[in-house]
């Protein structure tokens, strides 16, 4: 997992998000955020992400979409017990496979039923409902699990259990090289350096730099320039001339 | 913008947010909970979100198959004065238009640099590139503006900077019926109604029903059962029929 125990290869990935609470806003989303850092530091490069509405021809359309464009896609939402919760009938359907209740889970969520006093109704027992072929995601916090199928991991919605999905998936991904970045904080606006950064990316077209106005107060604002490669030496190379143009135009850095 | 004033149709949108600081979990994304909450205050249903990376084929392409698909498109992120910021290039390209600096608003920066002392750089002054046939929205926080073409609205990625310019383009909008909806609150999981759940959802299929558990401290967990429509009366029938349901299973709601 380090940074020098992947491959030179790019590892992809998409953030798929069901769920109609997110899109009406009543729910803020948190697992973007959280999965895109997971991803960063693992040497995952998040390239997209979408969030759908419950909705079977949406869900399996953007699954299709993603998994074949990207090494891995994280859908977050959608596995729990009622009704508007379809998200492994799609994914099973996206993949053409069938769906059944997966005997090894089922097994945990009634033992975990009877611990609990609770009766192990059809709507329960749903949640053991897995597509053929699919690996079970260990879940610590609530039991019912998550799964991958494919390069397809389906993950709870609910933040503190997709968290825990995800711990226990990573050693199974394969991971790239570790992103690496360098932020420069300056105390001037962006139109300022503007120039003298669109130089600097362009003598390095390989560190991809980017530009972060930010005001911590009504009248404390600057720009956070981040850079960031794969290569520990470009990215030095990159930020040493970068600093050699702001100490040139007399910006301190 | 009551819920009267709307028509019978829906009014649907999708939310595209631009740039690579969303994708790495650098910077936390704050736009698309409040442009969700904005649009269903004000009867506009986003359907979709999208985030994408910095590159000039896959903005292109998201606000080509967006804007196709949905009444509007509104983007975030990618409209300043540094190389990285190429969106209004973008939506150029996507509409088949020219782009070029906007007499109004390069005025208006002027103005604005001239009070501020500071200079309009070519680089400060990418800022007044609009889109041919573009309309201005008006950025009240920090000068620079947002732009609508056709059906898609751009604005700026800082939350306080793209709240102003959503304010200021809303009543240029067209705004369907209200979405209402009930929320009851349970102290039981969602295993536990899931049955009378489905079965309220079947008896009325036009109000989409969506079930979100809870845990506020390690002990306290419950379910929010949500009900939704835009039509007043079935709402408060649908409502009706779930809590009788819940009356009779004994679940105090």
């Amino acid at each position: 997992m380090s940074a020098t125990s992947g491959t030179d290869d790019v590892i992809s990935a998409a953030i798929l998000v069901i769920g109609d609470e997110i899109l009406s806003g009543r729910t803020k989303d948190k697992n973007i955020g959280h999965i895109a850092d997971h991803c960063t530091m693992i040497g995952i490069q998040v390239k997209e992400v979408r969030v759908v509405a419950d909705e079977e021809d949406e869900i399996v359309a953007a699954v299709n979409a993603l998994r074949a464009r990207y090494t891995y896609v994280f859908t977050t939402g959608g596995i729990g017990p009622t009704h508007d919760d379809i998200t492994a009938d799609c994914i099973a359907k996206a993949f053409g496979v069938g769906i059944d209740h997966h005997p090894e889970v089922k097994a945990l969520l009634i033992e975990n039923f009877k611990r609990r006093n609770v009766e192990p109704t059809t709507a329960r027992l749903r949640m053991a409902r897995i597509p053929d072929g699919a690996e079970i995601v260990e879940n610590k916090v609530s039991v019912a699990p998550g799964f991958k199928l494919g390069n397809v991991i389906v993950m709870a919605g609910i933040p503190a259990v997709m968290q825990v999905m995800l711990d226990s998936v990573t050693p199974r991904l394969k991971t790239g090289k570790k992103m690496l970045s360098v932020t420069i904080e300056l105390m001037r606006p962006e139109g300022e350096i503007a120039d003298l950064f669109a130089e600097t990316q362009k003598e390095f077209p390989d560190v991809p730099m980017g530009s972060y106005p930010f005001n911590r107060e009504a009248r404390v604002f600057g720009t956070q320039l981040v850079l960031r490669s794969t290569d520990p030496n470009r990215l030095a190379a990159a930020e040493q001339r970068l600093r050699e143009r702001l100490r040139a135009a007399n910006i301190p850095a």
